[in-house]
This record gives structure tokens, C-alpha cells and sequence, in this order.
């Protein structure tokens, strides 16, 4: 198929390689010429705009930072908008506001278009290797349209309901993995304090109530877990500036539905935190690292 | 055995009636006169102290709801120390702060005993089934020597380390545990507000880095996990009061270890709150009543 | 001089009746149709759109219930840009995002007009008495241009800075008043568990460290300081829902500008809270009836 | 009068001077040999024990880091209750658990003497120019007898309420100084990143609901406020170490209390975490340090 690619950064670029693979014909775009030109490099056609990327293309993919760049991008002068045809479907892969999904979802329908939002998991890694989890909200019809793209780019696709449902699915998963991530790096701190084998307490805690994938796939604590991030220097995975701003979208999500939320906010402020003191581009997991005790002589 | 028991009360109760069960002869005590005639009416003789409970046992058994009860159940006049035979086994099962069980270990070996803390998890059912599970601090030759009472009690008895290290284990598991039934439903309001499919959702999560025992078999939403508090009125199981006892004990435990912990508290207050609104004796799962968004005419 | 006025609602309705009173021409517009009824029947002209409140004015005031309504009110088709004329003022007395004050004021000034944020503090009866506080952002002329009509609504108008800063200062004050009111009722209900005479309490905080406006001039404890709305059963004031929504919008305005908060966000979920349970329209200092303790029997 | 000094730290020791520069017998103990040694040196006699110190006193006061030193040195053999004579008065100057406070006093009374809360604020400043605030619980006529002790030490007497009420009117004056510290600084930060004037910010916040003691007297921003830590790079004034204690002893209380808290411990953990990474020893509005931004480069 004749893909519209717009947003050839880290994530992006190795997607597109993997969709020319394929056999797809990709015409590129991104804002910063330097990713651009990496694009063009794999073999990629470049655009100018936005608009022209999209403009000849059957499918249009979007996978750009955040979501004043994905609105940007469809909306603005020299955006998708200006250029996809009538009937044409755009999917954006970015992580965003599930309610800036469904704002650009209904300006492309109003152009004609149709709309799929498909958030990913799996990093940079996944991306490379193809194998990257897709959640997608929009209709089963356009999912199914849009498979033989998305199957070049990730391995595990799943629908999950309309549109805006993929990035819910995505900002439901982070925000328990996130919180989850601090409290294990929480209780595996006071264990510590107090002496505890961290090995041995690894082993009681997966076997009860407080297992988490967390601890078994990523625990923050090396040398338990081989394949955690913790046993190489908390390498990312998943960074802590990303979950934090994963949390970030989950909690002002939150907000404009009036939702309580409490150990998001606290889990999103820790990241943020950590990420000030310089752990933002470790792995999430890392967590464990900012939360060490005060010196022994701070009266308590 | 002669067991000596302290603390006939709703865990205390069916765990007497096991040990009777399986031939133990029983002296308990209780300060609540009604809680020990119970005791008595299974089966056990009646001792009109705990040093009188402690005198002629070979293991003293304590099952108290706090620290500060149990602290004076051993070192108050008339307690546990005072009647407790130099050489003789103590087993502390209450859930504390494991602080208190080293100084009250230090005591009891101050007298010429020794001392286990055996906190557990399985609730009063677990209790009346004898299919709690035990998690034991303190000398592994003690464990040995314990082990055929306990297994009157319990069904999985696990040594985790040095005294203190049960109650250690037991806080750790129930703060990720805790915060973890705060987040799933936190989780599920925001993909409620955005009306997508908790079905769907629990399944997309299952497969994820957010998954968690509590999804899994303590599904805050009812409907979704056949073993779910929420399918039974939220009836516990593990009650709202029990597991903000618990994250305050391990938020206190991390005060005093100078540790920061971030989510902790921030779990053990909506669940501490849940309690004043009127939830505290339901499963804790039912936060995710708690959590209710607000009205739709609320300014965002 | 002739005004255009967008938005009248419960705080814009008096506002109205102000600049009518001291002989201002206003011509209003509100999507609700009852709301844009009551300003005409105070002697209003009636315009059918926002542009059309726009055209003739010399100056326009939006005053809006949220961010989205104000880019609506401006950008949307029928909005304030397609109507004003260039050259003209525009003032927007809502309170919001000040990122977004600043979108909206480089669309205003790409139409050739000008822009001022200038959200109020004093409520509805500070609306009613015209004594409302003014907090502006944008241009010291535009503001001296301004200060006619500004003055037959408010008694107190400061220039804070650039566009935005009159919300940042407003959302910066609210912050820590918001923050002020949880602590004081949390210190107030540890004082009260211990028994201790709130009043002795309040004049040696007064005199010491922890003094604060929010105790001393609306405590959350009823019978303390006479012009505090705990005295007339929480009648607001400034409701927690309004102040639920401030600290949202300071939160959200941190994550954007990647600051760490950590107890505005407690704060603003403390108040969520208690506006799902029921005192959303009552004063924010009614957080404190929210912090109630657990009941005794609750295990510690 | 003869007075039993017990705890001759940072704080003891100034307070040691003036008890002998106004006439008092000083018969001093420390269980740091080198603490106690300079309190010798400046003229006190030296005692072998808590109790010793107590033996001869007309009045007996401690001053000690935390509620576990008070324990001790009260309960344990050769602490205070071994010396005391009947009748006469014990006075604990330290900050510690009101409840702890209470627990003592119930054990000094058995003992036959009489027993007052009194823990200051002021600092080490405040103790050698001898204007400590003293915040006392206990009998008023206790508090008379012990009034001209206490006017050797501090300058501002305030007698609060029964046993206890001391502790707790310090921990809830400095529950809502810490938490106001902290937003503070989260407002001027979030002010900083949108560009505006601190110092315009500064004086319309201290007209309006936001003033507060700590924004007008210690202002975490450096240049607004002369007599600010900020101004000296911190120095403290009361450390960030000191200021969690407090907040962690008033969060403890509350547990005990079954009180809900949500800023109190959100500021505590802040500021531990600051502690952890090096602030521990700064003035406690450091803390706006500590909560500077990610770099410009984290997504949002």
C-alpha cells in the first residue's frame, strides 16, 4: 500500500524501515529535516508537508509526541486535513489525550476521512524488531483495513472499541505498571531497611496478593529478575520521562472527566521528580533508585 | 503440644478450635471476657492471665490486634513474661510493626526464651479452614520446633529470615497489594468515563506490564473475575480497615528506616478515608466505590 | 463606551448589570439561551452569536466557565475573532489555562486586535457588589484602555505581567489558599483527636509559623472567626468545586510546564473527593467535614 | 532552683547556659559522654545517670531527639523514674508523639511526681538567645512552678491545654508550615516557568487568599524577603530534616487518631525525599530546590 508517514523520529523511523521491507511504498514527513532525511535515507519518498505526505497516500500514519503535535499536524495549515482524500484512513500511533483523539477523529470525518487511534508498546526495541503491541480504538471495518500496515510494524494487535479506546487501553495499562513500579521500589526499600533477603521476599510476594508483572518482569531491584532493566544500569525499556508523561495523560484524563484519582498523581509526581534529579532517560524501574533513605543520623 | 493462647477474638477463635482439633491441649486468654468464653466453650481451659496462659506451655501462641497490644501482652504486669518458662517458644501472629516484634523478642530473650513472629494472611476464613498462609521471622530451628502447631493453623508456612522478617514480608506484600487495588480502579474509572469495555480492558491489561493479582482475582469492578469481592457486595475477604492498618504500619515502618514512600501513604488515606465514608468493613476492592466521579455539572 | 459581552452566566449576569449601571452599552451573547434572556432583561442588546457581540464593541469580555469554552467562544465559527474588528480589546475574565490564554491571544493579535487575561477573585458577591479583584495580563496600555470598564465591575485591578499572567497568578494564589485549607483542617482534626481547644489552638498558630489567611480569615472549624463560611453551614464563598478546578488547572499547567507538585495535586483530589461525596457547591473549607476520622473500632 | 538537665545536644546545651547564667543548679546528663562534657564545662555538675540527675532536682528537664530517647530516659532502669523524688516536677522539652508525652506523664504520676509537656520552637538560635516559644501542656499550676525555669530558656510562654496539648499545638503549627513551604514553592515555581515577576507575585498573593507566615517570613525564592533562609543559601533557620520529623509525627498522630490526612503526608515525604538527596541540612524552604523542573526535553 502507499503509506503517509509523518513523525520519522525515534519511533518512527525504524517503522518505516520495517514497512518498506514490507514491500509498502512510504512517503515521509517530519518537521525536523535531520529525521527527514534519516527517513529518505531508508528509501522513504520525502513530502514537504504534512499535507503532502498524505495527500496520494491509501493510509495515512501519524507518530508524534504528544498531543499538541498530533493535533498540529492533522489541523493546522499544510496539516493531513489539507491533503487526505475522501475515504482515505489515518491512524495515529502516538501516545496522547484520548480526548484530543476523538477532537481529531471527528475534524477527519468531517473532511470525509476516517479516523483510527493505535498507541503502541514494546519502545524503540519493539519497534525495530516488529514487534510492537498495538492497541487500537475506531471501527473493526478501518482496523481491518488497516491491518496488513500495522501487522509489518507490530505483532499483537488488538481492537479495543472506538476510537480514543486504543490510548485509554495504553493510559489504563502505564498507570497501574507505573504505580505499581513505585510501589514495589517502596516495599522492597523498607525490606532493605530492616534486612530482609530482597530474593526471598521476591518469592513470598509472587506467590499472594501483592504480585505484580512489575516485580516479575522488571522489578526494580537488581540481580532478581534477569530480565529487568535494574541489572543493566536500568538501560531503558521504558523511560521514566515517558511513563511519567503516560501517567501525566492519565491523570488530566482524570481531571476532565472529574474522576478521583490518588496514586496516579502521587506515582506521576515521583517520575517527575526523578526525572529533575537526572533518571528521567533510565528505565522507569529506576524509581528504586531516587527513593533511598536519608542518612542515618536525620532525626526522625 | 500445651499451647498457650492469647487472643481468642475473630482470627483467634477458629485457629483455638483447629488446635484442639488436631489433639493440642489449649490454655487461653483473652481480656475481653465474652471473646475467651468462647474459647473456653471449644474446649479450651481458661487462664485468668496471660502469664497464667504462658506458665505451663510448651509454645505460647499470641493473636492481637495492634502493636501496642501486644507489647503489653508480654511486658505488662501480669503478661506473657512473667509466666512464660525460661527455654519455651513464643509465637507472635498478630500483624505489627516489626519493630515491636524485635523489642519484644529482646525481652522474651532477656528472660531465657525465644521468640517467632508468624504474622498471616487468609483472613477468618483462611483462619476457619486452616489454610492460612504463615510468614515467620526468627531462628529456623524455632520454625522446626513451631511447625507442628502452625500446621494445625495454616497450610503454607514460609521462614522469610530474622525475626521481624514476617511482619516484614506480610507489610510489603499488603502496600503493593493496597496500592494496587487503588490503581486498578482508578484505572477503571477513567476507562468508565470514556466508556470503554472493562471486559476488553481486564484482557488487554492481563497481557501487559500492568497486571496485577488484584485484576486478576480481586477485580475492584464486579462482573469481571468470578473470585471477586465486587460480585459479593464487596463482602470481604480482606477488609478497607484491615489493609489501611496494614499500609499504616508500613508507612510508619518506613518513617522510622528514613526511607521516602510516596504511594504508600498516599493509598493508606483513601483507604483510610473510605473507612470515615462509611466502607471500612468492606473488601478493601471497594475503593472503586470510593473513587465515583463527580457530577456532571462540576466546573473542570 | 460599548461593550460586548460573551458569556453571561451566574458571574457574568451581575457584571453586566454593573457596566450598565454606570452607562456602558453592552450588547451580550450566551449559548444558553436562558442565561442571555436574564442580561437582556437587565437592558442588554441581544446578539445572536459570539461574533456578533463582537462586531460593534469597542471592547469584548468573555467571561467562561473553562478553557474550552474560551477557545470556542474565540476560534470557533460565530466566534469573537470572526466578528471583532481590528484594532479592538479583547478581555477575558474566565478562569483557565494560561496556555491556552496565550493561544488565544496570538489568534486575537494575528486578526489585528488585542488581548488581555484578567480573571477575577471575589465570587459571586463580589460580581454583585462590584468589588471583585482583578488580576491582568497583557499590555499596561491595553489595560489603561481597559480600566474604565474594569472599574464599574471589580475595586481592586493589578497588572501582573505578559498575557497570562493574570491566570497564573490567580491559579498560583488559589494553590496554595486550596493546599492552606486541607492542612489546616488536617491539623485542626489531629488537634481534636487529642482533645485539644481549637480556639487556644488557633491564636497560638495565628502568632507562629503556620499562620494562614485561609485560617484566619475562613476556618474550616465552625465558631472560630466570625467571617468564616464554616459558621454558616459551608454556604460559599468559593465552593470546592471551583477550587477543585483551579488546582486542576495549576496541576495541569505544572505537568505542561514540566514542574514537579506534590501537594497541589493531593490537595486537588482531596477536594474532588469530597465533591463526589457531596460538597462540591459548599466552601472549600469544607474539607475539613470531609476529614473526618474512622470510626473507633477501627484497627490502627 | 536545682535543676536536673537531662540531654545536653545541640539544643540542651544553650539552654544549660542560661539556666546557670540566672542562678539555677545545673546537675547535667547526657549518654554521649561528649555532650555531656561540654555542659560540664560550662559549669554544670555531672551526673552518672538519668536518674542521678533527677535525685536531688527541684525540677527535672529533658530535651532528647525523639519519643523512643524520652522512653528511655524516663522508663528504662537508671532513667528518671529511678531518681525523681514525690511531689516533684518533671518537664520534657522535646518534640515528640503527644501520645508518648502521655504515656510518661501516666508513669511519672504513678511515681508520685507531676509532669508537663513543653517542646519549643525557636531553634538553635532561639536556645542561645533564650526567646524559644514554649508551647506547654499540663497542669497551670505546674506550669507556674516551673515558669521561672522556663523564663531562663525562652521568651514567649504559652500554656496550652492538659498533657500533650503542648506536642500537639507544635506538631499542627508545623504540619501546616511544612505543607505551606511546599506550595509555595510549587506556586513560584509553576509562576517561574510561565515567566512572571516573583516579586509582583509575591505582593499580590499577600493581599489575597494564598498569605501566608511562610511566603511572608521565609519565602522559599531567593531576593523577595530579607529575612528568608533563601537569602543565605538555606542556612537554616529550621532544617528540611527537622521540618519532616514533625510532619511525620503529626502524620503518625493522625494514624493513632484514625484522621484522615492527604497534604500533611504528601509535604512529609517531599521533604524526605529532599532530605535523601541532600537538603536534609538546609532551611525546610529548600525544598523549592528540590522541585525544579525536568529539562526541556522530557515529553509531556
Amino acid at each position: 500500500m502507499r503509506v503517509g508517514f509523518i513523525g520519522t523520529g525515534a519511533m518512527g523511523r525504524p517503522m518505516v524501515k520495517n514497512l518498506l521491507a514490507k514491500g509498502h511504498a512510504v512517503t515521509a514527513y517530519d518537521a525536523a529535516s535531520a529525521a527527514l532525511a534519516e527517513a529518505v535515507a531508508l528509501g522513504a519518498a520525502r513530502a514537504g508537508s504534512a499535507a503532502e505526505a498524505a495527500k496520494t497516500a491509501d493510509i495515512v500514519i501519524t507518530m508524534l509526541p504528544s498531543s499538541s503535535h498530533v493535533e498540529r499536524a492533522y489541523l493546522q495549515s499544510g496539516g493531513v486535513l489539507e491533503g487526505v482524500a475522501a475515504g482515505r484512513l489515518c491512524v495515529d500511533m502516538s501516545t496522547i489525550d484520548p480526548a484530543v483523539s476523538r477532537r481529531v477523529a471527528q475534524a477527519v470525518s468531517q473532511r470525509g476521512a476516517r479516523f483510527l487511534d493505535a498507541p503502541v508498546s514494546g519502545g524503540v526495541g519493539g519497534a525495530e524488531n516488529a514487534t510492537l503491541a498495538i492497541m487500537v480504538g475506531g471501527d473493526a471495518r478501518d482496523l481491518d483495513e488497516a491491518r496488513p500496515v500495522l501487522s509489518a510494524i507490530g505483532a499483537n494487535i488488538i481492537h479495543v472499541g472506538a476510537v480514543g479506546s486504543g490510548e485509554v487501553a495504553k493510559l489504563c495499562n502505564n498507570l497501574i505498571a507505573g504505580v505499581a513500579a513505585v510501589a514495589v521500589s517502596e516495599a522492597f526499600r523498607i525490606a532493605e531497611g530492616f534486612g530482609v533477603d530482597p530474593k526471598i521476599l521476591t518469592d513470598v510476594i509472587a506467590k499472594s496478593s501483592g504480585n505484580t508483572w512489575v516485580m516479575g518482569n522488571m522489578h526494580p531491584v537488581p540481580g532478581l529478575v534477569p530480565t529487568a532493566a535494574s541489572n543493566r544500569d536500568y538501560a531503558p525499556g521504558f523511560t521514566t520521562d515517558l511513563m511519567a508523561k503516560d501517567l501525566g495523560l492519565a491523570v488530566n484524563a482524570a481531571r476532565e472527566l472529574r474522576v478521583p484519582v490518588v496514586v496516579a498523581p502521587a506515582a506521576q509526581q515521583v517520575l517527575r521528580l526523578a526525572s529533575s534529579h537526572g533518571l528521567g532517560r533510565r528505565d522507569f524501574s529506576a524509581v528504586y533508585l531516587f527513593l533511598k533513605p536519608s542518612s542515618d543520623d536525620a532525626p526522625v
